[in-house]
Parts: structure tokens; C-alpha cells; sequence
């Protein structure tokens, strides 16, 4: 058996699967939003634990245990992982979770393992080159071209800092108009907490607190947008034009078969905003006599977690 | 010895070399403005026999001639090529050349030839990953991964038509905010003349007319540069922004080596232009501790002649 963790701005999915990489077992803890990254490191342990236990077995018999994780990273080293607390510089992921776990650690960039695990186990498996994009916290990527991820020099697939408005809105990466500063969750939730100080209504904030949480999460917009919230259904639209935007600048450059849309408010919104998002495209895409098709993500939730569980199972592990 | 000619929206250049890719003999021709692809082919003939008389020696003793076309070359076939008078369709580019000159004939797509120029024998020899940006009457791209041409689904590096932003100018391919809205001379060229017609001043029309030109060519927008001609900086001023921008958001996605700028304007306005373009890329780049050279291309305005002949000589044509 092995573990696959996603390390992700609010969530920590932790899976245990088998060979097959049929999930056993699974467990979700909240990110923590305070402390050090020692601390995140803790918290990973514990949900890593908890999908043991939900797996029945013990984490010290796992084979191999896989992170996917934001920020650089380098061998077992994770630097500059934006979203997450007190994370500005180096820390040694994998060590801390060998001291606390026993098994094997393996770490890879989140949104790289969960492109290889579209890629691999979901709905990339047919095509030889495709984009992966993941709509959360922020709007990550991961290219797979000739049936191998393309990194670049190591920091390929940032289709979320892909410039969609020249002189446009402030990203949280301090850089102005990428996509992400429209599409990324973060971007988002400050554009909506910016509306309300001017004096703009929502019940986005409302529903917030009512489900006991202090940001809003991809349910909370999934909520709003079913109760036709304005503001929400404003922002959304915004982040529908700069995805479209986005994802066609990447298929003009790429001319990939085939786009998968993953991501927390991927995942949650589902087909009919991958419709809107692909209508979206459309009108930029060069080559529109045949635009790839844009999928959702099979996997679903839990692509991140196991494509860090096909990376500790894996020996040549996808490049970081 | 091969031929190899560059078709362009502007001029036909062709390069006679020998073994070593060492020009022996040039001629450059306007093309037709008008007329069908028949006749732009008879002109393609022309110029390759004012350019074999300039290397002493006769069109049919070619080993071969390669072509570097715009439009989608399928063999010898090329399709919708914008820019080239009554070439909407497809038209038979190889058969019509082998019937007037004799030589077996290669076509490949212009921007693509440029780019394995570049990176065969230009200012990418050093490089395994890049990026060609040739700045002329459109903005066209080449993409170089791991040594070989990445050309997607045929239609891939299609820089000029990354969105730069959203809801922006109305590019010639008729979608709005491409980059080449912004950046290409013949969207250039058509906002000059919508400023004029609204009254406002400049030069550039002028220099056209006394240097008996029907179009603002490379030169001329270099004249009226050095003249300080407030329309032409400020048109291209946004052009640089929007290249900017473009080739970052390739960078973004693409993490490549390095970044070659060549075509009629790139090569014509030089090293302080191609400076400015790095310092409009650098507030893009996501991974700005190290971005990507931007370096001109080497072999000038031979580039695409030059790797039109590569392709003539090569076993293996660049796809097109």
C-alpha cells in the first residue's frame, strides 16, 4: 500500500491505495492557516494517520508515502510555498514526515503529480499531450507532451500567471493581469471582501458563517452561485473570461489533444461551468476548426493525493 | 547547392547556399498584392533565378529548394494563407515551383523553418528548449523542446495569437486581444492609418509615399523612430508592451532557455528594441530570479531562407 498527500492552500487529502491505486482508505484536515511549516508538516502526519486508520492499517507499513506539494521543490525540500504559513523559505518536508511516519517520502509539485495522475489514471489517458488545469486556491498547471510531463527548467505549466490583461488586476504573485488574479479562488475572495467594504451586498460572507469556516471555499461559491448571489455570480463570470482567455493562449502555443480541468472550484462547479469555461475558449483559439476538448478532471477530488501516491510508487518520480 | 526561400506577406526572399548553409548568392522581391497563388508562385520562380544567376550557377542544378510559407502546408499543398493575395484556399506551391524550376521543392511553414534556423545555426546552437518570436507583418512563434520542433496537433507556437487582453483590439485573424492586435505591423500599419484619418499627425505616411512603398515596412517604422514620430512611438511603444507580455505568458507556460526574437521588425529595429521587449517581459515572468534571454536572431533577415534550405537539404523536414 502506499500514501498520497495533497498539500493544498485550504486542504490536506491525504489517500492510502493499493496497487491498482484503488483508494482504501482517505482523510481531509483543514491547511493550517497560522504557525510554521513544522506545524503543517504535524498536521500532515496526523491525516496520514487518520487514512491509516480509516484504511486499517498503520502508516509505518506503507511502502512509500508521496506529497504533492505548492511551492519549489527539490528533492525533499520544499521552498517559497505561497498559500501555506511561514513557508517563505526552505523547510525538509520529507524528513519531517520520515521522523514522524517511518516510510519513504517522495515529493513532487502538486499540480505536476496531479497532471501525471490525470494523465495516468483519468481522463488524459487517451491522448499523448494535454494541459492540465487545476482552479483552487489559486489556478495552477501541468503540461504532458509526447507522453511525458514538459517542465521546462523546473518551473514550467504556470498557466495561472499566463498574462490575460495587460495593465490589469493585481495578482496575489504581486504581478498584474494574470489569469490567476481573476480566476484563482484567493484573487477572488479578496475581490468579494473588497465589493462588501464599498458597500456591495453578498450572502457569500453570510454563508461563510454559517458553515463555521473563515474563507470561502469552492462549496460556499457553489452555494451562492445556486442562490443566483450577484456579486458571485459577477466574480464567477470574471474568472470564466480569464480561464477562456488562459487555456486558449496555451492551446495556441501547445496545440495539445486535450485539456483537463481539475481544481477545488473545478471539481465542485463541474460540467456546466466546464461548458461556460469552454465556450469561454473558444472564441481565442486559433486553430478553432478543431479545439481540444476541455474535461473534467476524472479523478476528481482526491487527483492530487493519488498522483502524490503514483509518485512515492514510482522510481522515477515526476520532476519537481 | 540548395535554395531556400522565405515567402512573406511583405517580400520573397531566397538564398542560394552551399553544403556549409553559406549564402552564395540572395535576391528579395515584393510580393504580389494582388493576383492569384499561381502568380505569387510565378514571382517565387523569378526570384529564384535572379537569385541562382547571383551565385553563377542555374536553378536546375539545385539539389533541391525548400520554402518556408505562411498558411498550413501539408506537403506540398498550402492552405489559407492570410497575408497573400487570393490564397484563401489550397493551392499545389510544390508542383507549380517543380514544373517552373525543376528541382525537387520542400515546403514548410515559414515561422516553423525560421525557428529550426535559429536553432540549428543561429542564436539558439546552445540551447536544447526555445522559443522564436519573429516580429514582421503578424507576430509568428516556433517552439524547440528537448532539441526537436514541438508543433502540437500542426498548429502549435502560435505566439501572435496568445491573448494579451481580454476584450482587446480586433486582430486581423478577427478575434480580439491577441497580441498580434497589438504587436503585428499590419495591425500596426491599419491603427496608424485609423489615427490619420481621425486627424491625427504623422510621418509615417510621408516616408512611405517618398520612398515609393504602398506599405509602412520595417524601414519606414525605423525612420519614424529615429525622427521621434509621436505616432510611431506610441503605436510602437504598445507593441513592445504586448510582446511583453505575450512571450512572458510563453515563458510562464513554456520555461524554456532561451527566447530568440527575429522577423522584419525584430531584426530591423535591433538591440536597444529587443531590450526594451526583455525589460516589458521581466514584471511577467513568474520565474523572474532567472528569465530566459531574449537574444536576437543571428542569422537576420536570411533566417528564413536560410532555414528553408535546411529543410530542402534535410532527410527529415521540419513538420509543417
Amino acid at each position: 500500500m502506499l500514501g498520497g498527500v495533497d498539500l493544498g492552500g485550504t486542504k490536506i487529502q491525504v489517500v492510502i491505495v493499493d496497487e491498482q491505486f484503488t483508494v482504501l482508505g482517505e482523510h481531509r484536515a483543514p491547511t493550517p492557516t497560522t504557525g510554521r511549516p513544522a506545524g503543517v508538516a504535524e498536521a500532515i502526519a496526523d491525516a496520514v494517520r487518520e487514512a491509516a486508520h480509516a484504511a486499517d492499517t498503520d502508516p509505518a507499513t506503507l511502502e512509500g508515502i508521496g506529497v504533492g506539494s505548492p511551492g519549489e521543490v527539490d528533492g525533499g525540500v520544499v521552498t517559497g510555498a505561497r498559500n501555506l504559513p511561514g513557508w517563505e523559505g526552505a523547510f525538509g518536508l520529507a524528513d519531517a514526515l520520515l521522523d514522524e511516519l517511518g516510510p519513504p517520502v517522495s515529493i513532487g509539485n502538486d499540480v505536476n503529480v496531479a497532471t501525471n495522475a490525470e494523465a495516468s489514471l483519468g481522463a488524459g489517458r487517451p491522448y499523448s499531450s494535454m494541459l492540465g488545469v487545476f482552479w483552487g486556491t489559486g489556478v495552477g498547471g501541468g503540461i504532458v507532451l509526447d507522453g511525458k510531463p514538459w517542465v521546462g527548467r523546473g518551473a514550467a505549466a504556470e498557466i495561472g500567471h499566463v498574462v490575460v490583461k495587460v495593465g490589469g488586476a493585481k495578482c496575489p504573485c504581486g504581478r498584474h493581469g494574470c489569469m490567476e488574479a481573476y480566476a484563482g479562488r484567493g484573487a477572488m475572495e479578496h475581490h468579494a471582501r473588497v465589493l462588501q467594504r464599498k458597500g456591495e451586498h453578498t450572502d457569500l460572507f453570510e454563508i461563510m458563517e454559517k458553515r463555521g469556516r473563515d474563507r470561502l471555499t469552492s462549496g460556499i461559491w457553489a452555494r451562492a452561485l445556486v442562490r443566483q448571489d450577484r456579486m458571485a455570480v459577477r466574480i464567477v463570470d470574471r474568472a470564466i473570461e480569464a480561464l477562456g482567455a488562459g487555456i486558449a493562449s496555451a492551446v495556441n502555443l501547445l496545440d495539445v489533444e486535450a485539456v483537463i480541468l481539475g481544481g477545488g472550484l473545478g471539481v465542485r462547479l463541474g460540467d456546466p461551468y466546464r461548458r461556460r469555461i469552454e465556450d469561454a475558449m473558444l472564441p481565442h483559439v486559433f486553430a478553432d476548426e478543431r479545439p481540444p476538448p476541455l474535461l473534467l478532471a476524472e479523478l476528481g477530488d482526491h487527483g492530487g493525493a493519488i498522483g502524490a501516491a503514483l509518485l512515492a510508487g514510482d522510481p522515477q518520480p515526476v520532476k519537481g
